[in-house]
């Protein structure tokens, strides 16, 4: 490497570790030491290896990259002001109310492609990004840069062995192996084997290299780059807190903002360290590599023809769920699907059959499956992402990310509560609800039958403001509703009540309680007492002003029942929005530990059955 | 291995073949193919390999087994049929409504160990298992079987780590290579080689093995209990569906029972694959390895002098856990406590400092550390479990089968809420409260200082039906009880209300908020509007007949403010508690996405600060 050019980027690595210091010093908090260990990494990464436009980021051919290790921030922020993408005014600002440069990385700041600061999640989230440019033939590469304790995390194995099998050699890794967690040494220091070991047992090309060597560096990024057939893991080892004597290398120094005299101190050293390099003139005139100009392909709503289900015809929401899927697969091609391995139960395998470019098998993995959904829907991708309810609890930290991320990814659950009977308590999904509700601008729905299903997942498809989750059920109910019935985010429907609109009590439900509010509908019905019935069918957002109005229709007597846990679930949410009207409320729900049964048995049991609902009327 | 005893074991693993079909064809459902390919490595392991006393399996030294492929649960059952602990009418039971042995193991049936059946757990617990054999220096083996299917699921690398780090040569795992999974082959198929990479990289002895061949199993499990130094995992190549000719290493016989004429033809080939050894005689007479006699140290409920905390001191709540998470130490040596390498932030570190061989660092893989507590539970343990709030969202699925594993869990979530501050929402705990209050039997705690957190943790240790959970505050708040104020699960106090009890309004509030509260509460006061101020430290349970009494005596006008998303937080907990008596409620929560800031202008943004609350009376 010609002179000039390896000064430059070892000057930018040095800006790099100033700024990371100054800005988490004005901060008053941050973690300086371990923007110091990948500086080198970072300079060699964007001012060498990556083709991008930093004038354009939104180039759907721009290499990617994302800082697995979030609580490095400053390095990504410094790196932005090396780039005139960002002033030391803005570096300043750091983790200020008022500016969008975060204490851990969110696309508040536009450059940013996701949120971090969980670890582990980062290299699902570029396996998402290389597997996306591999569905669409685009050439760029995915950069993700971890930190070395974060490979504890069992999600970055679950993502290291589906990159490897799909062959994604448009992915490459760097470990900044800096030997030091946040309260302890990690558990292979700076034996470097230990990560290659794993990472070739994984599947992986591996190449070691010294972090604070540019040259190696940019050889190592050479070399990544000519790999074929295999994602590439670069593992360097650096130096926590490289080029303070007095931090370097030291437990203690983890998350720690240099302040007043150390600070002082810390530059002093710094600039001592690197004196060679700080006053040096380059005349290298960097200039970025830039790829072809492209923009993302803009997604029209998706229109999708009535359905033509039957009325009263059987069928399993989970696999209208199926069919509708691979009907939106056929009208738009960024619809994807993906799958833990459970396609013949949530039904995706109907939308395999037709779409096999657009289906991913993510294997048993759930946490890698929903980032990857995050780095494909950061690339143009529609993701409906589907496994049984309760294994979404597998990957909710995943989920939270993505909804701090603002990705629109679409969630769906399948076998719902304790009506699916005799698989017992670990495969129903009983807090789906509560988790999916308890996040940022999420949308929460369940439908009662194939129709519902099918308008409600055509909503779900253009519904981008966050994520959406649908819940579906395991076995079959009957079509209720009309081809031409109109659904809405925030909707319901009263699907029963007096001609003259009165009724002694209000049942809310939604799914299979649905269908046992309507079988106490008749009961009570015979016994001269009317009841009005709503399909709560958008339980986030929720139709407030209906259930007010039908609350007060009622005699202010309102029932809810769900097969889900009480806690944050339908129950909670209409007892909140009837919580000023006072209105009496019964909420029926799953209060006791279910176990293995017959559906029927199990509701009965849980006391959210017909007879239950009949009692509770009764009880008014 | 002389003849008799081989073909004892080989009758054995017929029967278990026989039990298995004939048990799910009578339920309807179940996984019987996933038993054929286990029968003989179940045979081998109960009838061989194992040290226990089947008459005592409350024994501490027996051997332990999980079964991580909890959908093999039949042919563990037929196990318990051969050693005369179940009947073969208990067998015809199995997946009903009054059985205990359900679709999934669970401990309703008293042999079970630990609820499995979310794939990937089963290694994390028998982890904590051997872990606590090595602290009780006890000499048991733990062995767990696992399915190919679920090496997928991170939480097994996470756990395969976590053991070779600590050596644990008392651990032997067994994966049932059957090459199929629900609804695809593994990514390995029948490449035993995949595994013993995988496995050798992360620190393993592996064995492989033909599962199907009964005396060279015995000698793997000789072997296994050889190695010292090393955890161990025997890759065993099977056939799913071994011995039923239509069935076997075919796609689409996951999970499907055998029905009519189908099961009898599956029995008819069984016995005719088998017929030598189903019709021999085998005169060995078995006798189960019984280990020494001994039973658990029952631990009498642990009591705590008072604390001696100095009013108006600032201290923070999860400072103040660390303290009393010592002196519980101290106290019972059993007491353990689990980090996930955040020990200085949540200050697990003080009792790490005092109770070295107490404390278990688990590193950043907090789906293995929860499982691990589940195991360690099981043996007598009473295990302290601390990350940040947020961070057992990674872990629910581990929560939630701990919960139906109804192990004894003390989890401890520091960083709560946007008053974290600058770190932004990437830590801050804002679903914790949701997701531990959907938990059959748990219980949810929030201290606002040193002295209730002191006294909330004393309870949680002797608190055994269940999960409990605490959550803690980052910053530092004064504190604000006497030393011999009383605390209660399911209590709360009344911190402020006017002399004669009557108030204009009732403020609800937990944790930092309630410090809001005091401020807004002595605002108003010089306003002449006295307020009510409740401390509601104890959300799960809740003191609903205090609530009700003091919204009565407070002009049925309640207001709840907390560090939390609205959905499934305190907020509609007390609304919930709350619903039919006509109170006017109004939610101050977390409604918009945080950010990075100063803790108290997040407070502001969200409205959950003195002033949002001063709004909010002046409001009514």
């Amino acid at each position: 490497m010609e002179h000039a050019k390896k000064l430059f980027l070892e000057k930018v690595a040095y800006n790099l570790r100033v700024s990371s210091l100054i800005s988490t010093s004005k901060a008053g908090s941050g973690h300086p030491t371990s923007c110091l260990s990948a500086a080198d990494i970072m300079s060699a990464l964007f001012f060498y290896a990556m083709r991008y436009d930093p004038q354009d980021h939104k180039n759907p051919n721009n290499d990617r990259f994302i800082l697995s290790k979030g609580h490095a921030a400053p390095v990504l922020y410094a790196v932005y002001k090396e780039l005139g993408v960002l002033t030391e005014e803005d570096l300043l600002g750091l983790r200020n109310f008022d500016s969008v440069l975060e204490g851990h990385p969110t696309p508040r700041f536009a450059y940013v492609e996701a949120a971090t600061g969980s670890l582990g999640q980062g290299l699902s989230i570029a396996v998402g990004m290389s597997y996306a440019a591999k569905m669409d033939k685009r050439d760029y590469t995915t950069y993700v840069l971890l930190g070395d304790m974060e490979t504890t995390e069992g999600s970055v194995w679950e993502a290291a062995e589906v990159a490897a099998f799909y062959k994604l050699d448009n992915l490459i890794g760097i470990i900044d192996v800096n030997r030091l967690g946040q309260s302890a040494p990690t558990m292979h220091e700076h034996n470097l084997a230990g990560y290659v070991q794993k990472f070739q047992a994984f599947g992986w090309h591996t190449i070691t290299v010294n972090g604070h060597n540019i040259e190696d560096l940019c050889t190592s990024f050479d070399e990544a780059k000519n790999v074929f057939e295999k994602p590439v893991i670069i593992i360097a080892e650096t130096i926590k807190g490289y080029g303070i004597n007095f931090a370097a290398n030291k437990e203690g120094f983890h998350g720690k903002a240099f302040k007043g005299e150390e600070e002082d101190r810390a530059l002093e050293q710094l600039y001592q360290n690197f004196s060679s390099i700080a006053d040096a003139y380059s005349d290298y005139s960097w200039l970025s590599n830039v790829p072809v100009k492209d923009t993302l392909h803009v997604i029209p709503p998706i229109l999708l023809p009535e359905p033509t289900y039957v009325k009263g015809h059987m069928l399993a929401t989970r696999k209208a769920y199926g069919q509708v899927l691979s009907i939106l697969g056929s009208k738009e091609e960024s619809v994807v699907s993906l799958d833990a391995e459970v396609k013949n139960s949530t039904y995706a395998e109907l939308f395999e059959k037709k779409h096999k470019a657009q289906f991913v098998q993510c294997f048993i993995a759930e946490q890698n499956m929903v980032s990857m959904g995050v780095g494909m829907s950061g690339l143009g991708k529609i993701p409906f992402i589907s496994t049984f309810a309760c294994f979404f609890t597998r990957a909710y930290d995943q989920v939270r990310m993505a909804a701090i991320s603002k990705a629109p990814l679409r969630l769906v659950g399948s076998h719902a509560g304790v009506s699916i009977g005799q698989d017992g308590p670990s495969q129903m999904g009983l807090e789906d609800i509560a988790l999916m509700r308890a996040l940022p601008n999420s949308i929460v729905l369940y439908p009662a039958d194939a129709v519902s299903t099918y308008k409600l997942v055509a909503l779900m498809a253009n519904y981008n403001a966050g994520i959406s989750y649908l819940r579906t059920t395991r076995m079959d109910t009957p079509v209720m509703y009309d081809n031409d019935e109109p659904f809405t985010i925030g909707g319901c429907n009263i699907v029963r009540q007096s001609r003259h609109g009165d009724s002694y009590a209000c049942v809310v439900a939604a799914g299979v309680t649905l269908f046992e509010s309507l079988k106490a509908y008749e009961v009570l019905k015979r016994e001269g007492v009317t009841i009005s019935v709503i399909d709560l069918y958008s339980i986030k957002p929720l139709a407030q002003d209906i259930l007010i109005r039908m609350a007060k229709k009622s005699g202010q007597k309102v029932i809810t029942v769900e097969d889900h846990y009480l806690e944050g679930g339908l129950g909670e949410a209409v007892t909140y929005a009837l919580r000023n009207t006072e209105t009496e409320i019964r909420c029926l729900a799953v209060k006791k530990m279910p176990r293995s049964g017959t559906p029927q048995r199990l509701m009965e049991y849980e006391e959210i059955d017909a007879n239950a609902i009949i009692k509770a009327v009764h009880g008014f």
